[in-house]
């Protein structure tokens, strides 16, 4: 049996998408127990009417809830009774429950996670890798997306590790393809943090280090972990998200202004479904915390159900392939990294 | 009769695009004037049968040429006789020349520019500025797109009150509204860089500043000046037009996957043709140097005509509106930075 935390408030559809996107995930797997944190009653009343096994659900009562405007540092804390500190506390004193989802405030989660949890054996910084879609039908994971927003070469050597693993263990993708995001292909090309990790990564026989990468290419599909700085890795994902976010309701916007136009896209209507799935950062589950001892995973705040389930899964499946332990291995190959 | 240079090779439609975008330029302006720098006898044969008022237009004799693959600082030291060099050694020596315009490596034209031309006293760093639309039909510039990987907040300043000059004496926009790059809206976020720059931008009447922008914010056009270092601006700017080009190539495949895809498409023709154009950076020109002591307009290597058209009107605009001088006597409000 794997158990899993789900923080049931903080985000924008709260509790009814952590809820429904719980039992939906316990009806796929027969070996999934979830604990819900939030307030008691508002959860009961959410469950009442559904259909799930009640003998591998519980409830575990945390009536406050953190704001995404909070301090970080204050949440974690003064906020001890909160759904999302509940379930880090929690998480940190059973050894039985393997990891947590959440889709509140991503500061105070990530502040939480490094201060009670601890990290990884051998591992320097906690980083964020959240995964897109590419172009070819392939994924791709930036690690870091804003955990870090000022690190060293041997932090983002340990990023190339923790992701490369990331990537295989849990997609399945066999030697994934590594960059460096830089301002450019070639080895000098960066400032000195981009031309000295590029000499580490090459020295790392962990990492399939295929070179620098430009930001315009990152849908290409050429790659399959992108290593950033935090602050840049974070700017890489949201223009992505944003840039694709406009574009459609540009289209849509467009279609409306013009009858022949709507009837064209009445004949296109299945592929625009399509578009928008395909460009829906929901369909693709959440940003994993990589390198903290236990299992972490940050949905978007505007999860709905459906998204929440996928972040179940990914917590499901980082345990079930024992990525935290190969992730100790891995990095103890390399003994001399500074700090 | 305003004079400048325009770069006849280097780029990828080199020298017929910048031969006809500069005939197309003159055509428009009637006291504009062009240098054409490059091989002699190339650029005569393209010349070669076109209508031009040929009192207007010179050709410079530079046989040598640039590859995008050469290190700049070799380029800008051993060659002098490339169609770049010439036209840089030329507007610094002759005052009667304004500006010049270039789709040839931004390595060796940076490098170039800062080490033969100059800045505007009182500029620390001269930085890149290109311009994307916005999806309410207004124009985004970013400053620093890569001319700078490592600045402090003084450097940031100056890019925010040269921006802003930019936007409004180029680009008509009323009193630009600045914002700071960052990982999140909130004064407090990023790193000290990040913070410090927000305070000295708040304390600097020159700067309509609005506060820090999330990258997915971007194309929202609610910002017309974003500041960033040269690495995260670049990021943010190839990043938008590569996921803008990828998806444009996604929906032509899959709207040649079936047949009712492709009717449905054609009644939506010019719609399609609309947003290709829309998403067309090469409509939009190209990228300002800000701070050389003359005007330096780089386009994209793969401009066409009418892009290093736009690269001459953006060139003949900023000479025109008297930027330096308006650039130069708003920093001397500042006099207190640090280098």
């Amino acid at each position: 049996m794997i158990k899993i935390l789900v923080d049931c408030f903080g985000g924008d559809h709260c509790p009814e998408a952590p809820v429904s996107g719980a039992i939906a995930a316990l009806e796929k797997n027969p070996d999934l127990h979830l604990l819900l944190t939030g307030d008691e009653n508002l959860l009961k009343k959410e469950l009442e009417g559904k259909h799930y096994d009640s003998s591998r659900l519980e409830i575990i009562h945390a009536p406050e809830v953190i704001g995404c405007d909070e301090k970080p540092t204050d949440a974690v804390r003064l906020k001890r009774n909160s759904s999302m500190m509940k379930a880090i506390i929690m998480l940190r004193d059973c050894d039985d429950i393997a990891g947590m989802v959440s889709t509140g405030s991503t500061g105070a989660l990530v502040t939480g996670a490094l201060v009670r949890l601890g990290r990884i054996p051998g591992i320097i910084r906690p980083a964020f890798c959240p995964i897109l879609p590419t172009m070819d039908g392939s994924l791709v994971g930036i690690c870091d997306s804003g955990a870090n927003v000022e690190v060293t070469p041997a932090h983002l050597r340990q990023f190339a590790i923790m992701a490369s693993l990331y990537m295989s263990n849990v997609y399945g993708v066999n030697s994934p393809r590594v960059a460096l995001l830089n301002v450019g292909k070639e080895a000098e090309k960066g400032d000195e943090l981009r031309q000295e990790t590029y000499k580490l990564l090459q020295e790392t026989p962990s990492v399939n280090f295929v070179g620098n990468m430009e930001s315009r290419d990152l849908l290409s599909g050429n790659y399959h972990v992108i290593v950033a700085d935090g602050f840049s890795g974070n700017v890489l994902v949201k223009t992505t998200e944003g840039t694709a976010l406009q574009l459609l309701k540009k289209l849509k916007t467009d279609i409306y202004s013009r009858t022949v136009y709507k009837l064209g896209a009445l004949l296109m209507k299945k592929m625009f479904q399509e578009e928008k799935e395909f460009m829906n950062y929901q369909n693709y589950g959440g940003s994993v915390l990589l390198g903290t001892s236990k299992v972490v995973v940050k949905g978007h705040g505007s999860s709905k159900a459906s998204a929440v389930e996928k972040c179940i899964e990914q917590a499901y499946r980082m345990q079930l392939s024992g990525l935290s332990e190969k992730i100790e291995s891995e990095i103890a190959r390399y003994e001399h990294y500074e700090d």
